[in-house]
């Protein structure tokens, strides 16, 4: 039997999800900081509520999807946090990229009340949440999973079960350092690929086929031969979760020296005032060092 | 109508290439600085010169694949090199990867005899030249490469025509830079995920089918976490290559801050002795600062 599902956040992706959850048919109690988010979502069938406390009061399912690890904190810890009005027997799953330790320490205040947790971080950007395609990395109990797992479905096309509570970040962080250490490698060989004379697209079609390959090369190469710089993933988005893994990695005592320069070359940008580009704008750091810009416009 | 085709060394790459041209029925001389290793290539049918002068005497098509830019000069320019006996309308393929700007120099040097080069470094490893699935990036006129192309599609499963003389250097410059950089990215991951007390098979199958996959990701992964470092590539060829990466990009004006960490990561791990594993053994590095090792043996 479906149950009443609560959405917290409805900024780029959780507006997305909450819309497809309600597409989907369910019944869906949405609250978001900034009340004026909420209204188109209840002009298709949502129901809003005033506080994060009274969604949980409302629904035994309670999705979240917020920024950072003090907006979840907010959310669950605050004056009118989830806490307040959780019951024993629900479900939190919480969609956002936050702090692995802080996820534990969450889940264990949940845990008190007799409710549970999910972490259950997506990759897939805006779009992916629009069309009901991103995938989605979750830790937390079998049975957990699997009660919320015909939620999910509403937006999520891979849903991987990664480990227990606090694994789901944990595999967000290893795609993230995936995700931007490739990026430095696909700056640096066609900043270089440029300068050196070579034609961009005939380079990528000699190297994007064998080892030198990867979805970064293959989907944000092109774009950058064109100085298309449109976020699938914003730079400051990326700087939070970069910022997320430099301090993950500390806790588990080992050296991330590639994550740590491509944060300090992010962080020139976001000094430049380019936080609002894609991640692919990486490239712009080299450039500025070396004074050549690739690619045509 | 087939040319007699020239073959200067036999090395891990070289030795299978030959094989190749042998077995697809072509008439090949070759040479070797260590005249041993042309017996078994003599025994299949090729024929045995004593100096590279002498295979380009006998030979309108001499092919080269030797390990570093001096060697290539020593095999052209030396006292017994094929300029001595290179004649009008000969070319030159070196399949060797060296410095784009020695490249240049010497098929200029080719160029006053009347002959011709091209620069067609490969990539795939000594498998792909025992299998004649190599991955050839040419660099030179459309002429040259289509006199060669017969020959070398012997070897070769893709040949790509990236530009005139020099750019197939450059392009696989392009290639190396990407390969170390996205090897840099999976190395931080994944010693992250087992330090962090994630399964690596389960994170694995959660990230690389995503923007965070690499062909990296996808075929050394697996043998990283089983702590495999046979080799596909060893550390010292992967130096060597980055050697000359760093130079070309120095020349041309552009940082590489990514590559250069690289650079000094794998030689830590020539100083440890361990220049004969697989470039994947990258990992060895951050694991030696670290303390802690991924992975079960």
């Amino acid at each position: 039997m479906a149950e009443r599902i609560g959405f917290i956040g409805l900024g780029i992706m959780g507006r997305g999800m909450a819309a497809n959850l309600l597409r989907a048919g369910h019944d869906v109690v949405v609250w978001n900081r900034t009340a004026t988010r909420m209204a188109p979502l209840v002009e298709v069938g949502a129901t809003a509520a005033a506080s994060p406390a009274e969604v949980a009061r409302r629904c035994p399912i309670v999705l979240i999807c917020v920024s950072d690890t003090p907006d979840v904190e907010d959310v669950v810890e605050g004056p009118d946090g989830i806490l307040r009005g959780l019951s024993a027997g629900s479900l939190v799953v919480d969609h956002s990229t936050i702090s692995p330790s802080a996820t534990i320490r969450l889940a264990e205040a949940v845990g008190a009340k007799g409710a549970s947790w999910i972490d259950a971080p997506v990759s897939g950007g805006s779009e992916g949440a629009e069309r009901g395609t991103l995938s989605i990395m979750a830790g937390g109990s079998d049975d957990d999973l699997e009660r919320a797992r015909p939620y999910l479905e509403a937006f999520g096309s891979t849903i991987t079960h990664v480990g227990g509570v606090g694994d789901g970040q944990r595999v967000k962080i290893v795609n993230q350092v995936l995700v931007v250490g490739t990026q430095l490698a696909v700056s640096e060989a066609l900043l270089f690929a440029d300068a050196a004379g070579l034609d961009l697209d005939q380079t990528l079609a000699a190297v994007t086929g064998g080892a030198a390959g990867s979805w970064m090369l293959a989907n944000r190469g092109p774009q950058m031969a064109v100085r298309d710089w449109r976020p699938g993933f914003t730079i400051d988005l990326q700087q939070k979760d970069l910022r997320l893994a430099l301090a993950a990695a500390d806790e588990v005592g080992v050296p991330m020296p590639g994550t740590s320069l491509i944060y300090q070359l992010y962080r020139s940008l976001q000094a430049a005032g380019l936080g609002e580009e894609g991640n692919h704008a990486l490239v712009k750091a080299l450039e500025r060092m070396a004074g050549h810009e690739m690619g045509h416009a």
